[in-house]
């Protein structure tokens, strides 16, 4: 029992290091892309796929999804990372992120907001079912088309913070 | 262009991996503490700090979840993987699994189910609002209190389908 003690939360959530990394693809009324990087998703439902995510309601992420039923999740890939810093580093009420970087948007089959073309997997999705959780908002969203690179097939973790806040922290494992 | 493809489900979803593993520790009605493996989890609110988990409707957790207001979520270390492959292959409707397993229990301070002595990180939650998604239900949970092992500071991952479905396929990165 001497093995375990009681640790802050900050020390305790650490040790979840490497975390998952998403880029969240949505749309504002005048059709503007926003790419939202985000730490926090995970699959919830095998019939139908349906893949959450996890967005601070200050976002602007969150106000495109208030007015959008639609959005791309993708799992970025090593040559994404410098635009995935960008993402993180800038808001989409501020910055048209897609003129600013070098992420390219190709179309979606099923919904408005774009694919990314050097992303791992590109997930097409329909909003589904939010809970309201804290300072975040968790949306459930319903898989409708599937994409994968050809070329990249490593999508890069957040490796934690001991890797600093740059592009270091992100990488392949 | 050209180097994008559509793709099956579950050629998209293998590009997830590794991908993070907690286990969940309930009770049911009775005090009999059962522990099951959930690849899908995430943080979802920083301010309270809460984190969520995707359980399949049928799973036996969900029962207890459904009676309960109290788990613990914990990061599973290398000397684990043996006990998580094992609750990960039964059920606790028809296992006692502590008492079948070498996992060890130790008292948390804010709720009734049991710590895991050699967990790299365990997390006493009071469970929160929850969300229907498809086949699996969101509890999204407000961490009480949080402990770390003094020996085990590394988390295992699944690492994949193409790691089979035994030991092998659970490590550090």
């Amino acid at each position: 029992m001497v093995d375990v003690r009681q640790a802050s939360l900050g020390e305790a959530i650490n040790r979840k290091y490497p975390e998952s990394v998403v880029l969240i693809v949505t749309q504002d009324p005048d059709g503007i892309t926003n790419v939202m990087p985000a730490g926090w998703s995970m699959f919830t439902s095998g019939e139908p796929l349906m893949l959450a995510i996890s967005v601070g309601v200050s976002r602007h992420t969150h106000t495109n999804l208030e007015r959008s039923d639609e959005l791309v999740i993708a799992f970025p890939s090593p040559v994404q990372v410098d635009d995935l810093v960008f993402c993180r580093s800038h808001s989409g009420a501020e910055v048209d992120k897609l003129a600013e970087s070098s992420l390219e948007p190709i179309p979606a089959s099923e919904v408005t907001p774009p694919l990314l073309r050097k992303a791992t997997a590109c997930f097409e999705c329909r909003k589904g079912p939010a809970l309201h959780t804290g300072d975040h908002t968790i949306f459930a969203n319903e898989v409708l088309a599937t994409h994968v690179s050809k070329t990249y097939a490593e999508r890069v973790k957040n490796l934690g913070r001991e890797y600093g806040d740059g592009p270091e922290r992100f990488n392949t494992l």
